[in-house]
């Protein structure tokens, strides 16, 4: 048994990963940490998850005593310090947070100056079936991607070599929105609504620009809506060449036959067919005016964030990559 | 007063339509009928509208007796017999259908054979914010927009003269799909759920080559999401001649400066903001890869048929326009 | 037209206040205000409601030049020194808050010291429906009821001579919770969740003992549910002289038969039947065991709150008691 | 591996069934069988389970030949057939129906003439912590008891010996009305409501008084809410002999003390805490009247039907208790 700690076991993402952690046949979850939650059980917090484990102070050291690897799910800034912290003392980390995705470059265009730019060097982007799976296998330091962006490059990578021009409408659950209550997270706001936000650039873009061939113009644009957990990317691609329906289908065959978590699908996904799962399922088609419709639905707490974390830790540690998710 | 007729009143549009007709100040609702809930009470049906009449089994003469417009709720094809029999006997009707929204030619090509093409001549498409408003107030026979097209023809309408590509992806609520239980329809099938639905080549987009200028490439998905009432249209657009922000601001501004139900705001709408009332809400801005980004909010029942509806009638009875709509 | 102030127009109640009396043919909206949102305009934070004034701090002096009543829609405890200064200055007001709807030895008990004791002999309950009607036309000051209470009275009340033991299930909307963004009112702590809260004693169970006559033993437990707006007293009774079915309709009857807001229906109520109107629809029957069962279904912010406090300010004014509330 | 088949595995807790054999390490799932999706991949009709069979039409004698068990999720009255059928080929049976919870007395007050009355001697009541373990374990039958009433027993359990008056008040989520699209199931009749239905006597409650003793007075009312998954009983007693809050909690501490699906806590419970787990959350606590109140939350598709199944086949077939089922 590998023992793992998760580092910020209190938000929605890293309370997910302690209970997939806690039911990993080949894990041994040794510690959770909370800054505000530390002193209260975890399965008092999160009943559903079950995890008998009392939240701590994050610790670094404390942490390094017994834990092999960390899952680090903090908001970006705070986690690239702790990521440093867990990383000097010699644990494999995989970081939930937007802190090792980019380039320094991209990354401080988009967020503020980087905290620790010396690891991003060694950072991969934990995508597997984006061809980072060989990559992930030999890190140590993982950037698990976002949600948004997870969703939107399994739609768009069977694609990227003939597409031109691509539109992405993401239609997200509100957990994705973090367990912070603001006003735009009251049920009341949510409730029989549909907000577009960030209409004039998101964040995830960048994580697109970097994973797709240069040249494609991109619009992003996500939407949050009355669900809780389930993230849909709408995707729609002006191609080169007047590829068929046929033509298109076969790209995505290719790019997923051997791939355990993203099915090929005959319709349109749905997102409440992935809920509390790790798969993608994802559909691509021509509409009349030959443009390709590309979608792929996720749950966003999942492959979009902690099942997909496990998904590359597993990776790291030489287990089977679909342990403990099913 | 005038006497009006809701005819097809038990579904989830003519229902509405019954509730707007009765509280009008210058309506007087005379005749509210229903194929199925025939002999039941309509307050009964649908207590929240409080309407003081029983459903009646539809009958033209028994209509025209009483009523000199009619407000039809029909599916499309039961419609356009429905309306001829109205039309004969002298009544002015607004048809919520899609029966008289297109020329025969693109009806057919999408729907089925017509079944009263002899009407097609006179009926005008009642969308007033797009310049058919001094037609409307001439007509006997207005056509109701469907609520896909409305608002995304109100996002699009003000770029219509720059406009080359449009993706439309609309977000709608389930009382779009109307009140027959399907497997569709049915709450757990909708409950946290993103549907995208009739990929291909959805109807709705023949309104939109109608009313835009011939040559704009269009692409139109609809998604069915767990809200009740409520229709997002966002729209994203790639414009001739690189407008910056504010000319595409400017013409939206000029385009709705005299709209009573329009408003242009400052930024993304949300569809819980115009729920239950006849309102549109816009606004386009510019993505940093210069696509202009235009977003329509309308509820699906009201602007998007039985208070378009109304409005339509007002206009061709010779009422305020917004009479009854507040 | 009498002109009239909203005190604490942020809130949901409060906003609702606005949104009634600027629609209401015989009163005039003359001030808004808001601690934490002023500056900003009423129909930019509640586009709904389409009230075109901007949000004011609030100021008792400027308040009363320009209205000649008030609705407070403030927490308890601030409420009580609004409505002092208010009612310095000459205003009729009505209070939504706790403040003025029990004696001060009940107030005290549940919630704190008073804060204006002097002005509890002049506040008159606002249920005109239970008996208060009359007194409520020649008051000053009246205490609009809680929105749990509401439900529940109106349910009770008609067995008030009978009743020996009741039971009070509630369930309960969102938005009665308040515009607070707290963890409880987190869309993820509320979505596909049923959440039983103060199970050991709810304050709103001291307005039941008060209107309801003495020895009648009570219990009271709200559930918080994933609906927005929209509340259900359910009520386990258990009477004295085995009333038969029809006797206990009888009663129901009686009670609300020339009650405008109160239907007394065939068949169990539902929240949606009510949604947005003024509206409580009352059931009562026997089960098995000779229990009566008495249900009511109100909208929280409607006759729970705004609504009924627009109803107490008609007859306070000496209006039609259903003017503007239609 | 013993071989396990599901017959009607297209309704809600069939297709759980399937999902929760499918993943037992214990059991193989040989057959799965669906009248009207016969021909159809499970996994195509409920992706999430990711079953990959076949639905097949029912037939006896080749579910014989491939499962030694079967769980069977008919309606009632379809089901005693279905039973019979293979209970005469030697396999062992969980019903999840209502056919053969009851004696053929209760049964036939409050469903129909019973279809396989020879086998009600050998049926055994399928709730394990109600001391049916070992009755269980022996069983060749066991009828799963109804959702609503598996709450409501395991809330009044621990009280059997004092209560004297108890109501039940039912909070259930939409999926345990089954997949049958009605109106009643529609999104929109459901979204935003609450539903109380079978107010004047729901059969559920025959499963109370037969596991209760004599002598309860039992009141008994679901309520249909805007969730998919979810099941609350919130249960009012007035017990015998003043109990204290302390007596009543240790009533719950010893009844529930070594059950495992089982958790006594010291909060009211949330349905949403045992969404997708085969646990019941439950709760006691006294009123200030002196009124017990107790509280059970659980998923009316797991330990309400399909996971209580399980947890009976289990103990039937001699496994551990919990196997497959966290």
């Amino acid at each position: 048994m590998l023992s793992v700690a998760v580092v910020g076991a209190g938000g929605f993402g890293g309370a997910l990963c302690a209970g997939i952690v806690h039911g990993h046949p080949s894990l041994e979850l040794t510690a959770v940490t909370a800054r505000s939650d530390a002193g209260r059980r975890h399965d008092e917090v999160y009943p559903r998850y079950a995890v008998p484990l009392t939240l701590e102070e994050p610790d670094a050291d404390r942490i390094a005593e017994r834990a092999d690897a960390a899952l680090v799910a903090y908001p970006h800034r705070a986690a690239a310090q702790a990521v440093r912290d867990l990383r000097e003392r010699g644990l494999k980390v995989v970081d939930l947070s937007a802190d090792f995705r980019l380039s320094q470059e991209a990354y401080e265009r988009w967020y503020q100056p980087h905290e620790a730019p010396e690891l991003l060097g060694e950072a991969v982007y934990g995508l597997p079936e984006l061809g980072h799976r060989e990559e992930i296998r030999g890190a140590e330091l993982v950037a698990g991607p976002g949600c948004n962006s997870t969703a939107a490059l399994l739609a768009l990578w069977p694609l990227r070599d003939i597409a031109r021009d691509a539109v992405v409408d993401i239609k997200t659950g509100v957990s994705g929105a973090g367990r912070e209550a603001t006003s735009d997270t009251h049920f009341v706001s949510v409730a029989d609504n549909v907000n577009p936000y960030k209409t004039e650039g998101h964040r995830h873009v960048a994580e697109l620009q970097q994973e797709l061939p240069d040249g494609i113009r991109l619009s992003f644009v996500p939407h949050l809506l009355p669900i809780d957990q389930g993230l849909m990317a709408s995707c729609y691609v002006t191609a080169d060449g007047e590829p068929s329906r046929e033509d298109v289908q076969a790209l995505f065959e290719d790019a997923y036959r051997d791939e355990h978590f993203v099915d090929v699908i005959a319709d349109p996904p749905r997102t409440g067919d992935v809920r509390a799962t790790n798969r993608a399922r994802v559909h691509a088609t021509l509409d009349e005016g030959g443009r390709v419709l590309a979608f792929a639905a996720i749950d966003n707490l999942w492959k979009g964030a902690a099942g997909q974390a496990v998904q590359d830790l597993n990776l790291m540690l030489g287990l089977p990559e679909q342990e403990g998710l099913e």
